[in-house]
């Protein structure tokens, strides 16, 4: 049988991408799977912005990609025929799918969805992203009751659930978004308690206002100058947690560093990186209380659904262009 | 009785020092200390970038400086006449006393100089300078053996110090300074494993030469663009204090942000801040072992002595230009 596939053309290096970084392909696969291994259908794909990175190859955390490669990405599969106890058929399950319809796999790092929630949670709040966020506040930001956590991009699907991460455990949260669908969205949705819209406010001045005591822990998402506006406005001892940098993204150059910096001294703060599958081990026992706080519903999120496998590349760049309202995600098929 | 005092005449913000921020005055002082206090004559002063700051108000760790007040400094005293039993008449004490030639004091703050060490140890490996150096780097920076430890500033009196207290924490030391002269101190007298001249070689180079597993523990006192290339060469995991920023001082622009800062995500890196009389609790013990390894012969410090009251806005000076040579003091009297 045949499939379509998303394959590597080029390395976005230092520049916006473009149709061409993306080349489609047919190939072929085999109907019946080799033993071990099962024939599964691709019926969503996850996006996130840390692909361009992969594709750039600047990334060294995970293996380089080469031009021909099939696209990297997350995605949820349905599996049709099985060679492998470990993979059961019909059942669906999220793992790396790469951008192709179809695949054949040994269902290594793949994991069943969960029972009692929509599929595609294991693209979003069960997925990488909830757990980014989960590790990124919980294990770096360490928020106490009372403190003020202030997210960038925040109604993006990992800011959205750091915001409500914050409010579980106590804290106040204040997210900063592009626009004010954005921002009315963080607050009568996502539960922030403020939300500053970066496009049509100083950010500065409305930090010192919604923060008199300053940022105790920040989460930054965007880097650029929106990270300099909140490190000048840290409290003492803040942790501000680096976990990806979009602004890096938007255009050719790369963003300027953060000049506000030393208010690391001056605050004697903290600022953290961290690659949320260097806790891989813990996932399983993070997915379950993830998925408790969805169920009480302490945890919402939204997916932005496009449809059809040819949009793949289009789709990964509305993350880039903030498009995409919620976690991204392709349908390819029912 | 009266004595000379150097007042702050300007704040330095934004723009390097100038005479214009200092002001010579003469004023009256008591022959006879008031109860409880004493009357001492200041032999020696020392010198720290962090005085700029102190004269900018930017610092707002310490309590803000207004127009008119004396310089605040540190410095070496001999107590004339002693009407407190805290401070013992003849001997030499180490503590604030501001850009004075004589003072009275109730002694709040004034410790007792090393009595097997040159006076100006105080003002130097047992002083703010030791204490800043071995708190950022064992409290922040925490080497293991066999750890590599990069030092910007690596031949002013807190980098110097740094680099030998790697050593003796069994770890590998490289210093960046500026000049041969500066370099070949550093690795013949410092024990330096190797000095980077950043006016002469391409520091990013000679850092992945000299680092091939990258850079355990940066210890930076420059920021600009020093501190960027060493981001970029850091090792997983590593840790990045941030103990100063002249290149803040050095011209009237702020240098550009530390745009690797986004290796941190890469690296799993944690960059931080600190203010060292957060330890101060501490600082009793802390001396106690900076002594024994001078006297072990571990700790080499050395000590650039100018001469004269009058000399203090230039002594001061000396700092951003990079003119000292170790520790920058004043001697003022015998």
């Amino acid at each position: 049988m045949k499939t379509r596939q998303w394959l590597l053309n080029d390395h976005p290096r230092g520049r916006p991408l473009k149709d061409s970084d993306f080349r489609l392909v047919e190939t072929e696969i085999a109907d019946e799977p080799a033993p071990g291994r099962a024939l599964a259908q691709v019926l969503w794909l996850g996006f996130d912005p840390a692909q361009k990175g992969w594709m750039e190859n600047v990334a060294d955390y995970v293996a380089p990609m080469a031009l021909g490669d099939v696209m990297r990405g997350s995605g949820i599969v349905r599996v049709v025929k099985s060679n492998t106890p470990r993979l059961k058929e019909g059942a669906l399950y999220a793992g790396l799918t790469g951008w192709t319809e179809w695949l054949e796999t040994d269902g290594a790092g793949f994991e069943p969805v969960h029972p009692d929630l929509p599929p595609t949670a294991m693209l979003s709040v069960l997925g990488t992203t909830g757990l980014t966020a989960w590790c990124g506040l919980f294990k770096l930001g360490e928020p106490r009751p009372g403190d003020t956590v202030v997210v960038s991009g925040a109604a993006g699907a990992t800011g959205s659930t750091v915001g409500q991460l914050a409010k579980v455990a106590g804290a106040r949260a204040i997210g900063i978004a592009g626009g004010p669908e954005k921002c009315r969205w963080l607050v009568e949705e996502a539960g922030y308690d403020a939300a500053i819209d970066y496009k049509a406010e100083p950010v500065r001045a409305r930090l010192k206002a919604l923060c008199p005591g300053g940022i105790d822990v920040v989460f930054d998402n965007v880097g650029g100058a929106i990270l300099n506006e909140m490190l000048g406005e840290i409290a003492t001892g803040a942790r501000v947690v680096i976990c990806g940098g979009i602004s890096r993204y938007e255009t050719g150059t790369m963003p300027a560093g953060p000049e506000n910096y030393f208010n690391l001294v001056f605050r004697r703060a903290t600022m953290r990186g961290f690659i949320v599958l260097d806790w891989a081990s813990e996932f399983p026992e993070i997915r379950r209380r993830l998925a408790g706080l969805v169920q009480d519903g302490r945890l919402a999120f939204r997916i932005d659904e496009q449809q059809g496998f040819e949009q793949a590349p289009a789709t990964l760049m509305r993350l880039f262009s903030g498009a995409n309202r919620g976690k991204q995600v392709l349908k390819l098929a029912d």
